[in-house]
């Protein structure tokens, strides 16, 4: 938060501050009819189907203002249900924000976790239709819930997955995980020297960019639903990887019904990620399978789509689905296979 | 919240907790493709429009469970949205609840929370597709988005009334205010009697139960807008009362482009009200037109149907639209008219 003149929101008033937010909002798509200003927005899909995703971040639970501005938790905030949107295979479109701040959140504030939120949805050609601002005793409350639109018998559930389809991956993994370990060693480090009588906290991140911003800004893959489409490829199954890979795989594997065989030598892992793990003394595979948040696309195709989906940039084979009673391994170089465990990602509390 | 034993969340974890709830949800409207479950959910509206709206409810901030129920809560929270979309003259069918819990919830907490949530559901006929449940640092936060369906062209806006048209309300105002006065006093009273080792907070409010179920208990009025398709008649602009009459008259009024005159006399209200506004020292008229959460609708239709339009149960004609120089009126029964104010509904912080 910057140190200029600041406005208090009481100044403006609860809908004072929702007019002043939306006021510029531009929109997009020619399915939003109406949108903020009245008690609903309208619709119209016409003969596609509609999907419809939300989510919660709370303030220290989900996020850190420390080292998080509010630009990028505005950014990531739509991000986040932007990417569930594409996880089904379907086209974002519309989005509703209710916010809940407490007295110490000011106006242009509230503008700076806007912008990111603007940003996001021009870069994936979302209309923010709705929403609802209003108080919290403390601490800041984000809900989003995010529209979008699919052909009929299109979407893609996390059911799908057959006995032999292969296994996919976008990006890679562990980065954003990373990127939150080196947030969380400098807020220590800057914290315990005491430093903080008015300074704001500004570590030097340099050679370390590409991890910070996989925390901060983190990347909806909608470029991979469009490669997908365009290669003719239609996903068995898919989900957006939120929670680390195991988390995700052992969904996949249960809904669908089958188990699992990754190679840990197949684990998209970038050179950052793995210098800093290092430094870290942590196993870098360890971080790239439970750490979360890199919201990548986690997808099968069935084994007849093998030649097409190692055409395509950016998404790497993994391993392959198996016969349910084989369980959910991974197979290390040495060729030793160890179960998989969901340890999720441990929230930053 | 009863003395029986209880259940960490952490017994369950998050994703068995949201198992847990949402197990056995049942689905009513052919719309809804697939629920709970997925990245998100998939309604099928075929050509009709989607109307999509939201809410955010804070523990401290909307509401004090002192004396509000968890289940009754649950119910308010639906209704609150369910009401929105009848506002537009549509028809509510699914419902995203995200929850965030502080560390004092337990399992048995949200299945209250829940059973409200799906009477409310169930009596509007509206499915549970999806949601988030997560923690907080303190208090509950409650964020549900609604979304409902409307023929093309049908939607009813605040923007649409004419000069003339004659303005309407349903059921009565001012009630809900009183149940939380009410509410309010009896709390005050047990704190200052240091009643409160242990015994529940639980007074006498015998001949005061219908104040106490408009606060607690709201109903969205659905019935109103099958009364208004019935009789033929499109309202021209319509909204719900969450924020008092003065407020909503005045949002029709700017948003339409007109002025409008409103008679004291003709605004409905219940006996009960005027009691205990009486009881209070406090003026009814100001309290109906001030006070908030009574969720009834307030309506415009062209004059042409006043013939109709007086015909229909429980709808109130209180006044009518005029050219926007005019001004906004309260006409009191001494024929003195007073300006309408925006004081809105204080709340409960």
């Amino acid at each position: 938060m910057n140190q200029q003149e600041k406005t208090r929101i009481s100044q403006l008033g609860e809908f004072g501050l929702i007019d002043h937010l939306t006021k510029d909002i531009k929109l997009f798509n020619a399915s939003t009819v109406k949108g903020v200003g009245d008690d609903a927005a309208i619709l119209d899909y016409k003969d596609r189907q509609v999907l419809v995703t939300t989510d919660m971040l709370m303030e220290g639970v989900h996020f850190d203002l420390t080292y998080m501005p509010l630009k990028h938790l505005g950014y990531k905030s739509a991000m986040v249900n932007i990417s569930d949107i594409y996880a089904m295979n379907g086209t974002p479109r519309q989005m509703t924000v209710s916010v809940a701040l407490s007295k110490r959140f000011c106006v242009e504030d509230m503008e700076e976790f806007y912008e990111g939120l603007e940003l996001a949805c021009q870069r994936h050609g979302v209309d923010i239709v709705g929403g609802d601002t209003t108080s919290s005793l403390t601490g800041l409350a984000i809900s989003i819930t995010c529209i979008g639109e699919c052909e009929k018998g299109k979407a893609v559930l996390r059911n799908g997955a057959g006995q032999n389809d292969l296994i996919c991956v976008s990006g890679n993994l562990g980065a954003a995980y990373m990127g939150l370990q080196l947030l969380e060693r400098e807020k220590s480090i800057f914290n315990s020297t005491g430093n903080n009588d008015g300074q704001a906290f500004n570590p030097d991140f340099a050679g370390k960019e590409y991890l910070l911003e996989r925390q901060l800004k983190p990347e909806a893959r909608g470029d991979i639903i469009r490669e997908l489409r365009e290669a003719g490829i239609q996903p068995t199954s898919m989900m957006d990887i939120s929670d680390g890979l195991s988390s995700e795989l052992i969904h996949l594997c249960k809904q669908s019904g089958t188990g699992c065989s990754v190679y840990q030598e197949r684990i998209p892992i970038d050179y950052q990620t793995a210098v800093m793990a290092e430094e870290l003394n942590m196993d870098v595979y360890t971080c790239a399978l439970n750490g979360g948040e890199d919201y990548e696309l986690l997808f099968t195709v069935p084994l007849t789509d093998h030649d097409k989906v190692i055409q395509l940039k950016d998404v790497k084979l993994i391993g392959h689905m198996t016969r349910p009673e084989l369980g959910r391994h991974l197979v290390l170089q040495s060729g030793q296979e160890i179960e998989l465990k969901a340890q999720g990602w441990q929230s930053n509390l």
